[in-house]
């Protein structure tokens, strides 16, 4: 089996790398990933700047390749110019924080696996639950188990895999939970500093609200020990609103 | 009424001038805009720097505020950051070039609308079909009616408009189409160069295939020399997948 592997947290996060040593005992792995952090990238890509491509060594041996870019430049990148042949599949991740509720859109992690379907490839993005000392072996554990199933089963056309993993040890692992995107949003908060020349500048951060109250969702089961899947597509069309916007008084 | 007006052509482009030349006869138009080019940024946000807003002038009034950040930057920071109260409306372009088909996902334009939506604010965005000399007044025109028909109609929640423009006078725009987003995809294909040090890079390019047969999408209607509507949400979950994958083999 040829497996692509990206994320957004660049080639030199701790989290590729201990998913490239995990998912080395399914097949050849091949890594493609940003130069650098790319995180909340969402699905940019990179067209008015050339992209530049180097191989990245992990002591003497040939890690992968780092591109100047986004995670979605790196699949395509991969894809149409540095790799001999099609991957089987590819994996993006493991990410540093979770990806899930509607933060998923500003996600660079999964936006690697999006484009890896866009392009007929079935594809999975992994994120762990914390930003402090993350433990990664059970998120790749459950990274590597999913790949057979995946390549057994398949997935739908436009359909890649989500998951989450809670931030605990894996005995304290409650299970597996197939569930959908929690549509919470992240209420941003801006606050305002000066520099050391006295002009002002913004940080953005905030909180996700609990507007949520169904408990089948992804943000819901992480937050009580379960990793999650969820199915994620990318047909936009609000396909139940068509009508009704239809019979808008249009005019031209 | 109260109009937040952003882009991702930057705060410079006359896409939005012209926009904003329009809106003004609805009522009060803030302009919030990146203060170069963002196109294919996508849903990007800015969490690793900080944003600086600057005043910007046309002649010797204040046009808007420019934002070193995307265009769901530049919303955020003008709904939580620069602006006494909420808009009304959120209208995003007009962008040069169309944003339809699976290339929805890289737009800009695109995601300053999704982002109004995801902060509860009614959001359209508009894009011309040309790179060239483009006239913006036709897609000004139908923005300027389309807004007092959304506000009259209202949104359902978590939806918003997507609206593309072909680029012909308006005595030869054949009318309205309210369409599905159609699932070409863009095949991308890079060209390598060297550099005056004889380096490498690689140039992002290609073309949208030209697989959707079905004549209902955007992408279709917008040849024909219709304007399209696209109604988009932003449930990226599979929903028709869930009951399926849960019957997976899953066990961690």
């Amino acid at each position: 089996m040829r497996i692509l592997l990206s994320n957004d947290d660049g080639i030199n996060a701790p989290g590729i790398r201990a998913m490239q040593h995990g998912l080395k005992q399914l097949g050849d792995v091949i890594v493609v990933a940003p130069e650098g952090e790319q995180s909340a990238v969402g699905h940019a890509i990179t067209i008015s700047e050339p992209l530049r491509v180097n191989e990245v060594y992990a002591s003497e041996t040939l890690f992968g390749y780092s591109v100047n870019g986004t995670p979605a430049d790196c699949v395509k990148i991969a894809l149409k110019a540095l790799l001999d042949g099609r991957p089987d599949i590819i994996v993006s991740g493991v990410n540093t924080g979770a990806n899930v509720a509607t933060n998923i859109i500003y996600s660079g992690t999964v936006s690697a696996a999006t484009e890896g379907t866009l392009l007929g490839i079935p594809s999975l993005a992994v994120s762990l639950d914390t930003y402090t000392k993350p433990d990664f072996s059970a998120a790749v554990s459950f990274a590597v188990k999913t790949v057979s199933v995946m390549v057994k089963n398949g997935l739908p056309q436009g359909t890649l895999l989500n998951i989450n993993v809670p931030a605990l040890k894996e005995p304290e692992i409650k299970g597996v939970k197939v569930c959908r995107q929690s549509d919470r949003v992240f209420q941003v908060a801006f606050e305002k500093r000066s520099d050391l020349r006295g002009v002002d500048y913004y940080w953005q951060g905030g909180y996700m609200d609990n507007d949520d109250k169904d408990p089948k969702t992804d943000i819901k089961a992480l937050e009580e020990g379960y990793i999650t899947v969820t199915p994620i597509q990318y047909d936009l069309t609000n396909h139940s609103f068509m009508d009704e916007l239809t019979n808008w008084e249009w005019k031209f």
